[in-house]
């Protein structure tokens, strides 16, 4: 059985992503980080729906990223904006280099487990404006890996980094989740930590647009 | 004051890597990784050298990667091995991607310092064996960065690792750190934790071959 790391945050992308691992036929290995964010929310999501995939093994990185902050995610002193970012400006919760971070360490438990293949739900079209979120950066961190790691270079066995949703909106990958039975009342999109979704921040407002947007009830706003 | 972030895990590449930088007269950023290595030794040293050199932060970032083993330096069920390794073997030391993950880190912190340059102590003639510690792998790695971080793609401010030692061996750079006023006493490269080198991990022994071919004595082992 071949195996797979996916990046799970814990949200709707890696989660949908999972399913698609799942529906692959891979061995799962998921993989969540606590970088400093300032909730757990996130972190719980990705435990239980690692459960609920039948993940082989699930590990949880701590990186204490919010030791240079440069995001309202992880610098204390920063609040998360309300509402709709502008596409054409960094958003405030850009965290610097984060999917390259995240892909490196994947890359290693990659190695480790001598697994061929990582799965990362990234997307172009949809997305917050985060520049790691683009395939010409993946391509470029495929290559650094297949450069860099012991298994590409000398075992000839190179890693493939998988992008399903990268050219897909998110009320695509919905259907798509919805069509493979992915756990998204599980989900957790929020960038804030309370009780229940703030319905405010962007990353609520692109999940409530996309939902409609496919059509789909958001079940995980009715629990 | 151009800025630059070091890679410094207190041992002799890394010390020399940032007293080029100091003699470039660039305003110093250390940054070192607790990464699940079996002891701190290494980075007791690293933080007497950051304050030797006057650097204007020094960041400790922690990373559980020990989370999946893969080397007797992190695997607490492997020991380190005795004596010189066979240079066409992939060493027992060998940590999946740590390079890879060490600049992505390096990446972070210089975008959120707005710095553009990285200093790096690796060499591809004189050294462990490691797949991470050659060009062609930092080469791919500079792309990744300047392919996936906000401040290169669209502020056209890339990023450059600086390999000052790439083509040198580890005698060409002791006597580099003796002209520039390196303190190589400080530095600690034992793989071993004890209260003073081993003498007789890889380490020990590529040290006391590179300082003997220098013509250079190592106080570090008088101290």
């Amino acid at each position: 059985m071949k195996k797979a790391v996916i990046l799970l945050s814990g949200g709707l992308d890696s989660t949908v992503a999972l399913w698609v691992a799942i529906n692959k036929g891979y061995e799962l290995y998921t993989l969540s980080f606590k970088y400093g964010q300032k909730h757990d929310r996130e972190l719980e999501a990705a435990k239980k729906i690692s459960l609920k995939a039948n993940s082989k093994e699930h590990k949880v990185i701590s990186i204490n990223m919010d030791s240079w902050g440069g995001s309202s995610l992880t610098d204390k002193k920063r609040e998360v904006e309300n509402g709709e970012i502008n596409r054409n400006d960094i958003p405030d919760t850009y965290v610097p280099a984060r999917n390259m971070i995240f892909l490196s360490l994947a890359a290693s438990y990659a190695e480790s487990i001598n697994a061929q293949d990582i799965f990362i739900g990234v997307s172009e079209i949809d997305y917050s404006g985060y520049i790691d979120c683009r395939q010409s950066f993946i391509t470029a961190m495929e290559n650094a890996i297949n450069m860099g790691t012991v298994m590409a270079v000398e075992k000839n066995r190179p890693l493939k980094i998988h992008t399903p949703f990268i050219d897909k909106t998110k009320a695509e990958e919905i259907i798509t989740g919805v069509d493979l039975g992915a756990p998204l009342e599980l989900t957790w999109s929020c960038y804030r930590g309370s009780k229940k979704p703030c319905g405010t921040c962007d990353s609520c407002l692109l999940r409530a647009k996309a939902f409609k947007e496919a059509g789909v009830t958001d079940y995980a706003l009715k629990a």
